[in-house]
């Protein structure tokens, strides 16, 4: 579909034989996701449970999670479900403090979980290692369960989303925010198993994620921003992941400057910046997170900034809605995320870009 | 010196009755930095000292620092020396866990710092209220003896910056960084007095500040950027708070769409925003922070950005560099912002923009 849009550019395989449209493997990925859930559910719900249960018993005093790029904001996302419904601190490590400054924190009683698609970033690995050497254990949540990190690890998670076509990522990021939920759910019901509500909760993904991708506001939404030269992204709470995430994809896919601010963060200081000429993509829940936006709505319609929200209600004075389920907030960035992708994967076609390979990038990023 | 630049624009005094000139008081704010230094190493390190020996004493298992905006990024600082430095792990909070979702997650043994120049943003004062609930000691450092954040905290740490002209935090900043450094050196030494070598260094810190702040080199790259559309930070470890912190000055008062990361985040995605439209500004220390951005430098040299080097050393290939004193990369931060703090208000003013006021903000910013 997004093809008859665009310039039908096409790129040579990497086997050189044949061409494949620009975004192929992007839209491929992009319209899993319904099945990813399906999947993760149906084949990982028994291996997530056995985990959370462990987890449940052992009761870390705190849990530091790391992980990098848009594994970074599965990660914040499990960082705010860690707090908000185990009562358990959570923290997002700097790997840098450790690998390059090397720094050796007493982590004793912690549990640190690394999150990566590949589960090959060397620096990540390192956390892991040295986090075991210090006291705690250690929890890889990856989609290759052959990684070095998933070796390192005492316990892996495997997000089995299967093979992912484009560079950038796409279902192993909803499918990283799954499987997390559902160890953290597990966790708290303190025997790894779902209860009856979260269980009906998931199954209800699929279907859900499937309406959300056939709504084709987010492709208005990339032709209304053909020519932005910049962007803002935000939401609090639960939707700030989203907001980031969003932010990354459009930077990598469309090298459109894209700036993620939490709703809070957004009035210290950077709401300066906008203007009518500034697009901001706001994602507003329908609990406390969206309310707690409704200020920052109010300041971003007096700066008369162009506004698209992402979410279930409607909001006075924005140019545009892309429409989500209403769903309990903590279920919502597994929703939320899907238009934002299309709308990334869009910009970047009608832009004559190519999203399965952007420049400059490597689809394993080796840091330390 | 700035006015002779640029358009010598004034505006109405807050009384009304006289005009000043545009940035006269970020001009003043950034020159008063080196006696900001001066005085809060004369006057306050006994208060510090006695602090620090009482968290030294307490030994917390953890901490959590909460703050937002310019503040938050003294915490970014300040949670790298606590895990380096002190070995204890470090976090940074989101307030929006606790005060919007309602989060209560177990901080007993824990110590909660809220960081916050005017000590008047209620939910970071509400993160220590219900750290304290939950168990922590608390700990409040701002500008402000009398604001509700110092009320509501165990314990408190005057940064003794004096009254700051204009909205743009600047010697506040400079002033935390100093304050968190010597707290976390005096816990270090475990009775609160700095070591003969910190003293030696923070000694110091008044007169490199001067020198730098006399360097023209930040002036020139505000000329070389009057037309940049918008700008990257970057710097890894240490350097990432001044990454960050330059990024969001260049917004308020340019408003300048700048993106800060991670020397390796910039790796996992956003590399492929940058191209030689791009302005890169990288702080590269002389320790194991600078030698981790090598390999950055050299991406950032395949996808020919317009890198613009902050630091003791040239880096071959760069276009500009901003020359800064050959110091520990753990007291790098108190130096390398001066520079860049000029080059934001330099920005602003050739662009016609006053930096005292900028549009849509204000110097208390609340939010919940």
């Amino acid at each position: 579909m997004a093809e008859e849009r665009t310039l039908n550019r096409t790129a040579p395989t990497s086997d050189g034989i044949a061409e494949v449209a620009f975004g192929a493997g992007m839209t491929a990925d992009i319209a899993e996701q319904p099945e990813v859930y399906a999947r993760l559910a149906d084949e990982q719900s028994g291996a997530i449970a056995a985990v959370a249960a462990e987890i449940a018993r052992e009761r870390p005093r705190f849990v530091v999670y790391t992980a990098r790029g848009t594994s970074d904001h599965a990660a914040l996302y499990a960082a705010y479900l860690t707090e908000i419904r185990l009562g358990i601190p959570a923290s997002l490590a700097s790997p840098s403090a450790i690998t390059v400054f090397g720094a050796r924190p007493d982590l004793s009683g912690a549990l640190v979980v690394g999150v990566s698609q590949s589960g090959g970033s060397p620096d990540i690995a390192e956390v892991l290692r040295v986090g075991k050497e210090s006291g705690a254990r250690t929890l890889a949540v990856t989609n290759n369960a052959a990684s070095p990190l998933a070796s390192v690890a005492d316990r892996h998670i495997d997000v089995s989303a299967g093979h992912e076509r484009a560079v950038a990522a796409t279902k192993t990021y909803t499918a990283e925010l799954l499987a997390l939920l559902m160890l953290i759910e597990g966790v708290r019901a303190g025997d790894g198993v779902l209860p009856e509500e979260e269980r009906r909760a998931v199954a209800e993904l699929p279907e859900l994620a499937r309406v959300v991708l056939e709504d084709d506001a987010a492709i208005r939404a990339a032709h209304r921003y053909r020519f932005a030269d910049r962007v803002v992204t935000t939401g609090r709470g639960y939707a700030y992941p989203t907001a980031r995430e969003a932010a990354l994809k459009l930077m990598e896919t469309s090298y459109l400057p894209a700036l993620a601010f939490s709703g809070a963060d957004l009035l210290h200081g950077p709401l300066a910046m906008t203007d009518p000429d500034v697009p901001v993509l706001a994602v507003v829940g329908n609990g406390p997170g969206g309310q707690a936006m409704r200020d920052v709505l109010g300041r971003l319609g007096e700066r008369r900034a162009d506004v698209v929200v992402i979410g279930p209600s409607d909001v006075m004075g924005s140019a545009l809605r892309v429409a989500s389920p209403a769903v309990d907030e903590r279920y919502a960035p597994l929703l939320d995320i899907l238009p934002l992708q299309r709308l990334a994967l869009e910009l970047a076609l009608i832009r004559g870009e190519n999203p399965d390979a952007p420049r400059g990038l490597r689809k394993v990023t080796q840091t330390m």
